[in-house]
């Protein structure tokens, strides 16, 4: 297999765009990534696109990328749709990836992009709630809808008050299951929620210095803390919000790649994989895959200047340091404690300001991961630059099937 | 790149099963091709999954391979969903033939799956209108609808009675689309209605000899011709019903395809494209794929033995005909009434019984037009065996956007 490189990257801002259609947000990023590489749309030979969720939003179930693609004058090529979640972009750029290192193209685009906000807010959440099995799903919410109807029933007879609660939506599903291991953390290793709160307070400084982040607004401690609580212990500034937005970059064949730019990022590790049933004391998926990733790119993780990783909520980074070994199992929170991980610090993570700030537009943030690392490596992150970087790391995950993730993707890159 | 081969098929018989997950379809698919490989579930390394429109029509609208796999221990690879309307599983089929021919993976699994029959039939329509730019059809049947009222209302006040008819459903606009076409052939070139019925008397009666076609039946002329008028001159059985089903495939590299099978089938050519604005002189999009194909494969239209195509109505296989260079532009009609296209004739057609009668559950097809080839192409179709097959050829297609194919890929196999 041959040697790709990305030499063009460009996203919107991720924001709520109730009045735009994702046509216009994917040209947009589409245009820009253009630009970036000195490449014009015929030169594109295949185009993989990531959504996950447009056919519950939009209805737009089919051909996504090639409504969006074909209308900008992109067509008579391969136009792949892809999804995986939350890592449905990421996937597409692993697509891409195979695409121009299997020798089949030379030059091949690969665009993440989500529209999740819409008038009617249940679309948005049934299609969040959409990244699990739906149909086991329905059976636990109304296995709990039962017993609660039947505790409720019973607290009557005994002439109690009601109790509070119900089946959650899907969305707090997810929020339920990073507080369930955000509170086994904090168990077994003594984590503290103020560990978890200073990793949002990092994120949200970090995407004030990033004119592309949906939420600029920088918080302190107490702020993360004292937000409205979601699940114990995730406050609603420790959970990724809802977003729009798109994302997009150019591969080429590394032995080209110098025809565009001096600057070309070189794709050291592709990998996609998948959660497993294992036992206990075997790596879980992120640990497995990191592994191989290193092994593929020649290097570990003390080689790594700068990291984009999936923090769906400030538990999920935390332990992810760990699971991409940065530190020691148990030691995340030392890591955010001393600083380490810093725009300043000594492995900066997620200085675009991760999904916690930048946004998490589903099917948009693994494309948008490995922008912010392109921009990074090439010196060209404005006031989020981190000194000197040489090789960087995304990693992007994606739904859940019997308790692991659906989709898990990590990328290295090198300059 | 290295060669590929198709090591093992398997799929369902198509048809109704509103009781029946798409869990349960996808895993007798899987196993079934797994056994016919002689290749364990562990011994899988990568699997792309086709499916066009779970998400509107289950709710399953992220990691639907996921859902299916994992239930059934294949896991902790990578699992990549992938769509493109009609043609998501030969999509699929391709990025599985990608990832072995590029050399990362040596044995991969390649799945369509759909369930389109759903208590709530709205549910299905929607889906298979969203194979279009739904915003775009939204408008036109705002639009239609408002120039209809206006008519109605200009011809209520000139006293005269309503017109029938109304903005159709988009199924049944993709059945205008064709018959529009086929109504241009037929003026052009002299084709008759005739000619239509007969392919699909011969998809029907090839479809009477495939134990896994969702119908069986027998018709004659007369029967195709008099079946209810679905768009002038398309009858009901000139057009590919509503179906569920699934079907996979396991590729393995060539060079170790000998280790599970004495009788591998080689990927001679696997290509994907879509349609592109381009002026009426220029081919359109299924000659320009078939001559990319042809030349990939080193074969030419008269080298081929078998072929499977995307025969959504019957005009559209008479086209194809030519689209492929099987006959000269306006020689369909003679080619369907010389027998040509028969099982028993020089070149047959959708030996299956094509999506006609085999059925068309969406997702599913194309990896079932490749199981097809592969069992002719091994001598294992039974009553439907085509004398002394060599090579084998299968053109899936899927949506439409701006007049033309969203996706098109075409597949040559050799024994």
């Amino acid at each position: 297999m041959r040697d790709v490189s990305v030499i063009g990257a460009g996203m919107v801002k991720f924001g709520k765009y109730l009045d735009t259609s994702m046509k216009v947000l994917a040209r947009n990023a589409v245009n820009s990534a253009l630009a970036s590489a000195g490449v014009e749309q015929k030169q594109i030979q295949a185009a993989v696109v990531g959504n996950a969720m447009a056919g519950l939003v939009t209805g737009q179930e089919c051909v996504r990328g090639q409504v969006v693609l074909r209308e900008m004058g992109i067509g008579g090529i391969p136009i792949i749709n892809c999804e995986n979640a939350c890592a449905s972009s990421a996937t597409a750029f692993h697509m891409a990836w195979l695409y121009v290192a299997s020798g089949m193209y030379d030059v091949v685009l690969a665009l993440g992009m989500e529209k999740l906000y819409h008038a009617d807010k249940r679309k948005s959440f049934a299609a969040i709630g959409s990244a699990v099995d739906v149909e086991l799903m329905e059976q636990m919410i109304a296995q709990m809808n039962a017993a609660q109807a039947k505790l409720k029933a019973e607290r009557a007879a005994r002439g109690e008050a009601p109790a509070s609660g119900g089946a959650g939506e899907s969305r707090s599903m997810f929020m339920d299951f990073y507080a369930n291991f955000a509170r086994a953390h904090m168990q077994r290793y003594g984590t503290t929620k103020e560990q978890f709160a200073r990793i949002a307070v990092k994120n949200h400084r970090n995407g004030s210095l990033n004119p592309l982040a949906q939420y600029p607004e920088v918080y302190t401690l107490e702020d993360v803390l004292n937000s409205p609580v979601i699940a114990e212990p995730l406050t609603r500034l420790m959970c990724s919000p809802i977003g729009d937005g798109a994302a997009a970059t150019v591969l080429c064949a590394s032995s080209i790649a110098g025809r565009y730019t001096s600057k070309p990022v070189k794709v050291l590790a592709s990998l996609l994989s998948s959660g497993v049933d294992h036992s206990a004391d075997e790596p879980g998926v992120v640990t497995r895959v990191a592994q191989q990733a290193y092994e593929k790119a020649g290097v570990g993780p003390n080689d790594l200047s700068v990291i984009e990783l999936h923090d769906a909520s400030a538990p999920a980074e935390l332990v992810i340091y760990e699971e991409l070994g940065l530190c020691e199992p148990g030691e995340g929170g030392k890591l955010i404690d001393d600083g380490v991980t810093e725009i300043g610090g000594r492995l900066p993570v997620n200085p675009s300001g991760g999904l916690l700030a930048k946004g998490h537009p589903v099917g948009a943030t693994g494309v948008a991961q490995i922008c912010e690392i392109f921009w990074q490596l090439r010196g060209e992150a404005d006031k989020r630059q981190v000194a000197n970087p040489r090789i960087g790391l995304t990693e992007n995950g994606g739904g859940m099937v019997r308790g692991e993730a659906a989709a898990l993707s990590i990328h290295v890159f090198g300059i």
